[in-house]
């Protein structure tokens, strides 16, 4: 049985080996990721980013417990769950993640949850891409939830909440300059706000700040108590709730995991779900098409002439733009 | 005259038409930037990052303060300096970063300041070719200091710093938890290291932290009291130095000016100036050829020929790699 009908038949090793490959870019993974594409779509996708100090992590793994031990009237056992733990900085911290998923032994016998940590080794810009290719393996290999963690507001949490079909952001109390500590542009990608910690001094200046930022941001949207999330009906426009939860003792996890099913509700009946999923495909799509036309391009000329170009431009004595225009379109590039 | 000769004669009112050009990827902006690259080279460019809340802004204006009135034994006067102020975030927080500029009295008046605030509007992906863009005509337009002021530790942020000479992250006393708050894979890019607020209570504990998670990256590099780092040798490696400032009274200011001026000193010594522009170019020039061979292929395709290909993926008839390979070699996408 070769590695894709293994990863389709359950088996986490394959699954493992694949995600390994598929971060490598081996072909042979990107083949294997090619072949189960079809069996994608299933899954739940949600994007969990925040600062460092929020209490991020420790929240992740009691969702997932907390889904795990969950019973949903339409479904007769719990769903599935994945975590995926992305850290756009160093290895340096690879193993703190590491440590923190060991210590969370109440998740780490459990068959139906997978989790994985990806850090950057280096090449930043393609964490996007390789996490995004992770998660459409998990999909395709049935886990039902796939909750994937990110750290920060930069460009590459903002692109990994963009693949998120429900992307909840967790803030903290204490952390410095509250209004400041979440970004404006993070709570724009925010379907579920999140104060965690919310045992300590100034959380209920967290909630309320949080909340009138978002009133500020948003001012048609008016915004919603924990008990009248589970409430909204679909069709209406969403606004984001803003819960709190102490992550450590699970305070407040279920509503959270209520709210998040309430959100892909919500995306479902409003057709919105569609659209998210056509956004993501046509970004991963130009994507491969940029890396596509680079390669065959490169591949055509003779060796050392886009180096030559470089070489000119570092010496000024042509400009970029005119030096590519001039490399494509087979015009001469000399004075 | 036209605006390229405009912008080299000293002409501020047209630098800052181009620099809005520039930022609306106009062609006559991009034209005009070509025109004038041939004068680019001559700027120190610096990079200065952190999260919010460690009064970045502030720290900026000073050091752009000190730079105009610093005397150099090399140089008949000060050198010009711009500032250029990136928000990754939404335009949300563009009229703060405005509005402490425009407090910055002691700047405004100066004609050998030009500062420049960019926020991300919309096409966040953008934003760092488009500040690359502006340091490059900034540099053109004859200013031998660019600052480079980012918010926080996401992928533009790197982006950003690999573009700068110089990279000081700037950290802060009471953010959360330290060694997190300051995250490891901004820690490696930077060459200066600034605690500011260093007049608040365990500001000491985040100096001592930050040196101590350096060593722990870097074992080989030993680490330099500020007073040790103006003596560098030029060839030797840089160990970054940790230096405190108070920036609301402007302490410390002048060491950072200095310590920005020795790591320019080291790079021109160690010949790493060159090797750091010749990355700079061949990322841009990579970025530039897939833009344009993009945009060659798609004006060579029939309308709606790339809306097909993405509907029959979003169906799951075809895997996103295999339509992009059929679409570009021209293999027929039919089953």
């Amino acid at each position: 049985m070769d590695l894709a009908a293994r990863v389709l038949s359950g088996d986490r090793l394959a699954l493992a080996r694949l995600l390994t490959q598929i971060e490598n870019e081996q072909a042979e993974g990107l083949d294997a990721l090619s072949a189960i594409y079809l069996h994608t779509g299933r899954a739940h996708l949600v994007g969990i980013t925040g600062a460092s100090g929020t209490g991020k992590s420790t929240l992740v793994n009691q969702l997932a417990l907390c889904l795990r031990h969950s019973q949903q009237p339409e479904a007769d056992r719990p769903p599935t769950v994945a975590v995926v733990a992305v850290d756009p900085s160093s290895p340096f911290t690879g193993g703190a993640i590491l440590g923190d998923r060991i210590r969370m032994r109440d998740l780490a016998g459990d068959p139906g949850v997978f989790i994985r940590s990806m850090a950057s080794r280096g090449a930043l810009g393609g964490l996007a891409r390789a996490t995004g290719a992770v998660v459409e393996a998990l999909d395709a290999a049935g886990f039902e939830v796939i909750l994937i963690e990110t750290v920060g507001a930069g460009q590459t949490e903002v692109d990994i909440a963009r693949m998120a079909h429900t992307t909840v952001v967790v803030d903290a109390p204490g952390l410095g300059d509250d209004v400041q500590a979440i970004k404006a542009g993070i709570l724009e990608i925010a379907d579920i706000l999140v104060v965690n910690k919310a045992d300590l001094p100034g959380a209920e200046h967290t909630l309320r700040l949080l909340r009138t930022t978002l009133e500020i941001g948003q001012p048609t949207r008016r915004l919603l108590r924990p008990e009248e999330a589970e409430g909204q009906t679909s069709a209406a426009p969403w606004t984001p709730p803003v819960l709190p939860t102490v992550a450590t003792r699970g305070d407040g996890v279920p509503d959270l995991a209520e709210a998040i099913r309430g959100h892909l509700r919500h995306l479902q009946a409003s057709g919105e779900l569609r659209q998210r999923r056509r956004e993501r495909v046509r970004t991963e799509m130009e994507d491969l098409l940029h890396q596509h036309l680079a390669s065959r391009w490169m591949s055509n000329q003779l060796d050392g002439v886009f180096e030559t170009a470089v070489e000119r431009v570092l010496n000024r004595e042509i400009a970029p733009r005119q030096a590519i225009a001039g490399l494509v379109e087979g015009e001469s590039t000399e004075k």
